[in-house]
């Protein structure tokens, strides 16, 4: 067969080994034949690709980045889009299927393009924050909570030098798995999750009850985390330079506050996007791998509308209507679990 | 409740991050008190323990080794062993319960103390080989794929640099998942494990395919493999300087059977205790944690006889019965999925 | 001799390392008592110290942060300061000498208390921005370097895949020797440093010629960096939730400018507090060590108000008034040398 | 110019950032061309060479091995060898210069074929023992011992965790600056080198009393340390599996050696390539870049015969004589100093 690959929104560590898993995968054992889209769904309505042979993966597994370049383009708009104008471009091109690797739109708009225009796709999912609810893990996490955790075991000899409360942003805009996680690592003392909302009062409970024990405090932060019972007024991070209000996250606005409410000298550092560039770990190396492996084995099935996943230490074939129907919430469990440790 | 802690066996990262765990859950949670035994059962049998607070494990989920001391004392002998002895030190002590955190061995020897017995232990199990059936990974096991993972990487570029093939030999007495995962993440052309055995006809075959692709083979072997119809006088690995025969492994044996059939100059690296100690990655801190934490919420159901493991992404409890019947081994899907990218 | 230490100024990797080899030296070779004051200069000016012996140095060579505790108060302020009170307490507690570690403030002050009381204080030069002109390098620069280093490495991935401009804010706030160092390490297409001005325009100029050569452009800017004919009102960075002016960095101002001028789409990074906290690297730990046993050495040599530094492979000793005198400017020709790469 | 690049001799971290830095320096600065001579002198005896373009340098800098691959084929041999010949290899494809990059080999051979045959040659000195005495520091030994202290760091816990002596043999044929630094930066409590034999009782009593002092003893070993009275009967290292003598280290000698003669039970690592492969570090980086792009204005100065080098934080230029005459031997003041920490 001949087969189609896209990398779909932000870059996460581990793209590149599903391409060589499934390229490989595909060459050896099936003696298919493989194109990249370049840019995401951009590739396929612009018809732009390029032939990906067995030498082009090589070495791929521990880059970052994604080879085929990514974008955010939606697959139904533009003069090259929908179902059937990219049914037309598969058969003029004698593609025989698609291996969509990306996130909850990617895998929406994947859905859609089987369901509406019968098009023969196959799902990776791609979340560095974790939120896919069909997947026990996703590749690229493991990478992000490793840095993170490295940044706070940095951080929290600075803290404790000086008697600060340092606050650290990490990724997660609904889903607080990152911070969970890497909380847990670093030994932080108060983790800050979408999914638990928490007053400023409370946080700053925690923060000197962590002075009192005569310890610096570390707080890990969630950067979709949402304070309770803050007006709209203070939400907003103030303006830029150019007047325009700041896109500054909770990290910078919660660490002036800690320091104006307790008197405890405070700083954030935001991560950012260094979470999400560089080589994966050994952990999604092999994950991603072995998704992109499986994925073509989905191609050679005819699992069309369905995604690889992790359950366990198996990878299994699930339907993409059942993987982007509900987030990935931390489970009110794993909070409580993780709040003995800093409550 | 009055809980004695100990440690046994090789040294394994994340050790530390189980004690820190069971601790801070018991005396948050439970208003508990800890004793840690030192140097495994060694200080059962001894009565040799002291009190652990709240102050001693800070900062302890990084820290790589065990602050307990470790040994491969067995409970069953010498004056103070035996279950008998156990449970009057433990009475005489008001020592309620005990955490053994161990390997197959130290695991056996808690069933057995509390079959023969009635003595009230837990196990948390602690395998770097991840070779014990119950648990989907085992703590320590993570960190030693990264780091061996890190390594080949490393080596990679020696072997392109001169055409050479390199050998590293990992660990893994009995089961290859070190090798299986840190091969597939660095992208090794061989990957030989104590399951399989091949015959060195085989793997001259498969370093000389990827030579004849303009490639320098990289092969990952595991410690445990033995090399199929190999005699007695070729399987030992020669005499010492003091004429004793040497305990070399198995890396030092391949590297040059292969250069003497293949004519491709070979260089083996034997990775040995780097991959056993240091801080652990941020996944087995998590993991760590969350299993000293359980273990003290199984002595509080006064779930004697059984072990917590992880399954998925929850940490559930199993018999020891179960976790100590059989070996981990790498099933054949998963190595006939490795050899794929290499065969 | 009775030998008291201090830390003073902002956390820099190995200053534990200067410690110990102080102390290490200092009871092996001359058979020395060691007190530590508590928080720097502080400590000094309330008697606040404590008795450090060879047990209280194990390990310490590796660990970031300070065992003694920072601040940033001056000896010359308060109830206990100004050289007549430090020398009484000084004879009342049977302390010979000061070894003062710290940066062009603690220096500084060193040699007014040398100068003006005649009190007997060796320096330490401590600067992660490598801004000591008496130094070939200062310990922490080379932690401060990789750390940055690192992070370009993953940022690089992120701009390639989406074709974006990255811009990274490092630490430098009168030198831009982090900038030059980490910016030539990671093959930056830009590096602004304090010392060299630059329009806006030119560094458009350079960001665009990078999109043009086919690459997504990376740009290392020191904190201290001013954009040359910017009006007072630009350079402020807006205001902050609480209507203040926000002390937002350089990198913040810089991304959106290129963004708005370029039409390329732009994101900023401030690498912020992880560039000085954790591990110091081997260098770092090699030469703080040599550093701290070197700074005893010259108390046996009663070099008072002197400082120990790195010329070349050699530990020597210079006045602290050579040392404090000016600062470690990036010499132009460094600085047109890495212009090569990519100007 | 049109320039010819070879690198020639074992792997080092930074080779790749000396041809890079060479060739942006020539295109940018000077128009030169390049081209890569493959595997060393090999590739100019036998006129086998590609062009470099800019665009083959990019992203090279943090690369480990060598883009043109490497031999240790001497250029005085073989039917292209010679100076005569290897003049009209240069003349016939309007090759100007030669930038040898490589070892004390490299530049003898180098400096013969200038003062023999005329020929223009600038060398770049490669090593990664940092054995050259003509410059301060080489790339390639500020990651090696990185890699050796991060192995030395992770063996320490393994160490105390057991009560075991560690052995750990690390690079250094002629010369022990790997095992000074790494033993220096990771606190060892033995540091051996080819500089300072000592007997195997000396060895012994430092084990001793660092137990005696509670202590796990970790003992660095450069290989090229010889035992001083060690008759010829015990210096070779047994028979390896086909009654041939084994090229086993000194490391896996000394262990045995110890345990045997204190009873205290010792474990030896041997850390082999993993030291000299992969990614450099930013010390590195800067330094193989800097000397890359000095070995091209070299080139220009038509400095012939002479290499470039580091003194303090300036690149040099010295003549091969000079740099080849003798080894740059760790001084005994050096090694005293270390001693202090552990003696």
């Amino acid at each position: 067969m001949k087969i189609g690959l896209l990398t779909s929104g932000g870059d996460c560590p581990g793209l590149n080994a599903v391409i060589r898993g499934a390229v490989l995968n595909g060459i050896i054992s099936h003696d298919d034949e493989f194109v990249g889209f370049r840019n995401g769904w951009r590739g396929v309505v612009e018809a732009d690709f390029e032939e990906i042979v067995r030498h082009d993966v090589r070495g791929l597994s521990k880059q970052g980045g994604t080879i085929l370049g990514s974008s955010r383009t939606n697959p139904f708009e533009g003069e090259g889009g929908g179902p059937e104008n990219i049914q037309r471009m598969l058969d003029d091109n004698g593609i025989d299927a698609i291996i969509a690797i990306g996130g909850e739109g990617t895998l929406t708009a994947a859905r859609r393009l089987v369901d509406e225009g019968g098009i023969n796709v196959v799902g990776v999912p791609k979340t560095i924050d974790n939120d896919l609810a069909a997947t026990d893990y996703s590749f690229g996490f493991d990478t992000a909570v490793q840095i993170a955790t490295e940044a706070i075991d940095r951080l929290r000899t600075t803290a404790d030098s000086h008697g600060r409360c340092m606050v650290v942003e990490v990724m997660g805009r609904h889903v607080g798995w990152i911070a969970l996680h890497s909380g847990m690592a670093g030994g932080a003392h108060a983790i800050l999750i979408p999914e638990q909302p928490k007053t400023i009062d409370e946080i700053c409970e925690w923060v000197e009850s962590v002075v009192d024990r005569g310890r610096a405090p570390l707080v890990v932060v969630a950067e979709g985390f949402t304070l309770e019972g803050m007006s709209e007024a203070h939400s907003h991070k103030g303006l830029d330079a150019f007047g325009r209000p700041r896109l500054g996250g909770i990290g910078e606005l919660l660490a002036p506050m800690i320091e104006e409410r307790t008197g405890i000298e405070s700083r954030e550092t935001v991560l950012g996007h260094i979470q999400r560039g560089g080589a994966p770990s050994a952990f999604d190396r092999v994950l991603a791998t072995r998704l992109g492996m499986a994925a073509v084995s989905a191609v050679h099935d005819q699992a069309w509308g369905q995604m690889v996943s992790l359950r366990g230490t198996d990878i299994e074939v699930v339907s993409l209507q059942e993987a982007t129907g509900a987030l990935n919430h931390v489970p009110a469990s794993r909070y409580d679990e993780a709040k003995i440790l800093f409550g």
